[in-house]
C-alpha cells in the first residue's frame, strides 16, 4: 500500500450552537473563513460525535478517541494522566490523584480552593512534600503542574480507588474538607483512606509553616497551605498507537493534558514557551513546525490550539470567531506548503463548548478531510450546518482516525 | 409476512476513489451505466462500510459480512478457509494451513516461494504428501487448490495455533524459511511447531525425488520441492444463515474463495468452467443462471464479479470503467427479467479497491437496492459521490445484509 503524509488540526472546545450574539450562525458560520470553506469544498467532512450521540467528554477523552483509543476501555481516570504529565514514575499498583494547592483554616474550612489562584513557588511547595513516607510504608510522590494545580502518587502495597477524596469542588460558601472515607469494605480501601488522610493531614502541618506560604501572609496572600486531591485512579495498560500503526507521530500543543495523552498513547510531543495555551500562543509558529517536522521524518503531525475551548467556557463568541479566523489564516499557510498530493490536511475538535453552555456538550463536532484523492462530498463551506451533508457525517472519533489511518496507508487487512 | 425473491451482485473491489486519469472521477462515475443510473434513481442507495469507517478487509473477510456474519466473532483464518474450498474435512481440533508449492535449497534459502508459478501436475505432487503420518501420530491432509496455492490439514490430538509457520512472505532476495517454532509454552503450541518443522522437513525429502519435479528440472522450470505454509487457524463455529432465516439461497461465482465461504455460511454454490474468476468470465451466463435459479426455487441469488477487484489491484481505470460497463449491462437483463412487484435487485462491493492504490483500502462502497416497495432516496445516478445522500449511506454490509432480509420478508420479529 502506498503512504502519505498528513496534518490534524485539533481546534479545542470548537463546535457551537446557533447563538443569539451572531445573528443565529455558530462561531464557525460567523466567521470569516476563506481557507476552511476551500477545503471543505474540496474535502470530505461532517460532524463528528467525539464518542456518540449525546456524550459529553473531557479534554483528556475526547483527545483519547481523536488518537484511537477507546476512552471506555484505556481511560484511567484524571489523576494518573496528570501524574504522567508531571513526568511523575506511576507503575501499575500505585494510586495517583490530581490536586489543588488550596487554602483551609484549622476546622477544614475550605477558604479557597486554589490559594487565590497562586502562580508562584509552588515548585519549592511541592518538593517539601514530595517523598513523605506514610506510617504504613506508602511513599509520595509530590509534583506541581501549572498555576495551583498539582499531581500525587502513592506508592505502596494494597492501594484502592475506592475512596471518597476531599475535594467539596466549590469554595468561599462554608464548605469544608469532605471526609475522607472508604467507599467499600475492603481492606485495600480502608487502608488507602487512612493514608489520604495522614497525606492531606501531613501536608497542611508542613506547609503552613512553610517560608513561601510565610512570605504570603505577609503580602496579604492566601496561604497555599493544603493539597486538596481528587480524580483518584490507577495505571491502565494503554495500546501504543505509534508502534501498533507503525507511525511516527508528533502533537504539538501548549496545553500539558493534550501533550501528556499524546505521549501516553505513544506520540513524540513537542512545545515550547511561545505556545501558552492561551488566546496569545503563537499559532503561526505552531504551523511553521509543524510542516517542518512532516518534511522530516514526521508521518503525521497533530496541532492542538486551545484558546478556541476558553472563548466557549467564559461565553466570548466574538473571541470565538477571531480564534477560528486566526486558525483559519494557518490553514492557508499549509495549504500553500504541503501539496495534496503528498499530505492530508484535517480538521477536527475534542468536543463541542458552546458559548452559551460555558461548558462542554456532547454536540457532534465539525470535522473536515483533504487532499487529491478523498471522494469530495457536495459541502460547500465550513460550518455545523453545511456539514450535515458530508460524506464523513455522523461518525466518531475513533471512526476518523481509522480513515485518516487508512487514507495514509497504514492500516493492515483483515482477512486476505 | 409477505415474501418475495430477491438478487444480489457483488462487483469485487468495486469502491474507488476520484482517479487523475477519468477527470477526478471514480470508475462508477466515469463508466456509463445507463441501467444502474436507473436502479439508482428508483431504489435506495449508500455507501456501506465493509465493517466501520476506515477498516481495510480481504475478499474472505468482506463476503462473511456481505453474508451477513460477524468476521471478528465468526473468522477462522485463511488456513480452514482454504481447506473448506478444496473439500479437505477439517474438524474442531484440526489446525489447518494455506501453503504454496516452493522451490528452496538445502540450506532452506527461498529461490521461489511460488515455485515459478507453477500450474501443472500439483494434483500428482499434493497426492504424494496426503496421507502422511508424523511421528506423535497427527495425520496430515493435503490438497491442490488453483496454481501453486495448497490446503493443509493436521488431524491430532492437542495442536494449537499459536506457532510460528515458515512463510517468509517474499523470496528471491537471500530469504530463508523462517524459523518454525512455538509462540507460547504451552505444550501444544510445542508439539505443533515440532509437528509442521517435520511436514516441512519430509515434504522436502519427498518432493525433491518426485518424478515430476525431476522432470521439471530437465524441462529447465523451478522444482516445486517444498509445500511453506502460512495462515494457520482453527475451525470455528460459522453460523448456518440459510437455517437461521429460513431462506434458500445460492452464490454464483468463478472465485473458489468466495464460493468457500458461500458454502460456510449455508449457502448453495455454482460454477462452472466459463465462470473464470477473470476478465474474460462470462458474465451474461451468470446473470442468465442467475434468473433461472430465481424463477426455479430459490429465494436470494448472490452473482459475484471478480474482474473490477483485479483492474484495481493492477491499476487499469479504464479496464474498471469497461468491466463496471459490462456488469451495468447484465442490470439491463435481469431489470427485463426480474419484475419489480416480485425481487428485490440490489449491488454491493465487498471492498474497495482504488486503482491508485493497488490494493484494498477501507473506503465505503456503492450499494443500492432497488424494488417497487423500497423508499426511493433523493439520488439520480450510481456513484460513490452521489450515494452520500442516499437512504442507506454509512450502513455496514452486516446491515445491508439485514435490510434485504427484512425486504424479502426473512426476518423474525424480536418481541411481539
Amino acid at each position: 500500500m502506498r503512504k502519505r503524509k498528513g496534518i490534524l488540526v485539533i481546534c479545542d472546545g470548537l463546535g457551537d450552537r446557533p447563538n443569539p450574539q451572531l445573528g443565529a450562525k455558530t462561531p464557525l458560520e460567523y466567521a470569516r473563513t476563506p481557507n476552511l470553506d476551500y477545503l471543505a469544498k474540496n474535502g470530505i467532512c461532517g460532524n463528528v460525535h467525539p464518542i456518540a450521540p449525546g456524550i459529553r467528554v473531557g479534554t483528556d477523552v475526547g483527545h483519547m478517541e481523536i488518537f484511537g483509543c477507546s476512552s471506555d476501555e484505556f481511560y484511567p481516570g484524571r489523576g494518573p494522566l496528570e501524574a504522567f504529565s508531571a513526568g511523575l514514575d506511576i507503575e501499575t499498583n500505585d494510586v495517583a490523584f490530581r490536586g489543588n494547592f488550596g487554602t483551609i483554616d484549622d476546622e477544614r474550612l475550605v477558604l479557597d480552593r486554589r490559594a487565590g489562584r497562586i502562580t508562584k513557588d509552588t515548585d519549592l511547595l511541592a518538593s517539601s512534600l514530595n517523598g513523605m513516607l506514610l506510617s504504613d510504608g506508602t511513599r509520595v510522590l509530590v509534583k506541581e503542574l501549572t498555576a495551583h494545580r498539582v499531581a500525587i502518587v502513592f506508592k505502596g502495597k494494597n492501594l484502592s480507588v475506592h475512596i471518597q477524596t476531599p475535594d467539596p469542588h466549590s469554595s468561599g460558601n462554608g464548605e469544608k474538607l469532605l471526609e475522607i472515607k472508604a467507599l467499600t469494605e475492603e481492606a485495600s480501601a480502608i487502608q488507602t483512606a487512612k493514608n489520604l488522610e495522614e497525606f492531606t493531614q501531613k501536608s497542611y502541618e508542613i506547609l503552613k509553616e512553610h517560608p513561601v506560604n510565610k512570605q504570603r501572609v505577609q503580602e496579604g496572600l492566601l496561604p497555599a497551605n493544603v493539597i486538596i486531591t481528587r480524580g483518584v485512579g490507577q495505571k491502565k495498560f494503554i495500546p501504543n498507537k505509534s508502534s501498533e500503526f507503525g507511525i511516527k507521530a508528533i502533537c504539538i500543543a501548549g496545553d500539558q493534558t493534550v501533550g501528556g495523552i499524546a505521549k501516553l498513547v505513544g506520540f513524540d510531543y513537542y512545545t515550547c514557551d511561545e505556545f501558552t495555551g492561551g488566546f496569545d500562543t503563537n499559532i503561526m509558529k505552531k504551523a511553521e513546525k509543524a510542516v517542518e517536522l512532516l518534511k522530516a521524518d514526521y508521518d503525521w503531525v497533530i496541532l492542538h490550539m486551545k484558546a478556541t475551548d476558553l472563548a466557549g467556557h467564559d461565553n466570548l463568541p466574538l473571541k470565538k470567531v477571531e480564534m477560528i479566523e486566526k486558525v483559519d489564516h494557518i490553514f492557508g499557510y499549509l495549504k500553500e506548503h504541503l501539496n495534496k498530493e503528498e499530505y492530508y490536511i484535517s480538521f477536527t475538535a475534542d468536543h463541542s463548548t458552546p458559548c452559551a453552555c460555558k461548558d462542554h456538550t456532547g454536540d457532534p463536532v465539525p470535522t473536515l478531510i483533504y487532499g487529491d484523492d478523498v471522494r469530495v462530498d457536495s459541502v460547500s463551506q465550513a460550518g455545523e450546518t453545511d456539514f450535515n451533508h458530508g460524506g464523513i457525517d455522523q461518525m466518531t472519533a475513533q471512526d476518523i482516525f481509522m480513515v485518516q489511518m487508512d487514507l495514509m496507508g497504514f492500516t493492515k487487512k483483515r482477512g486476505a
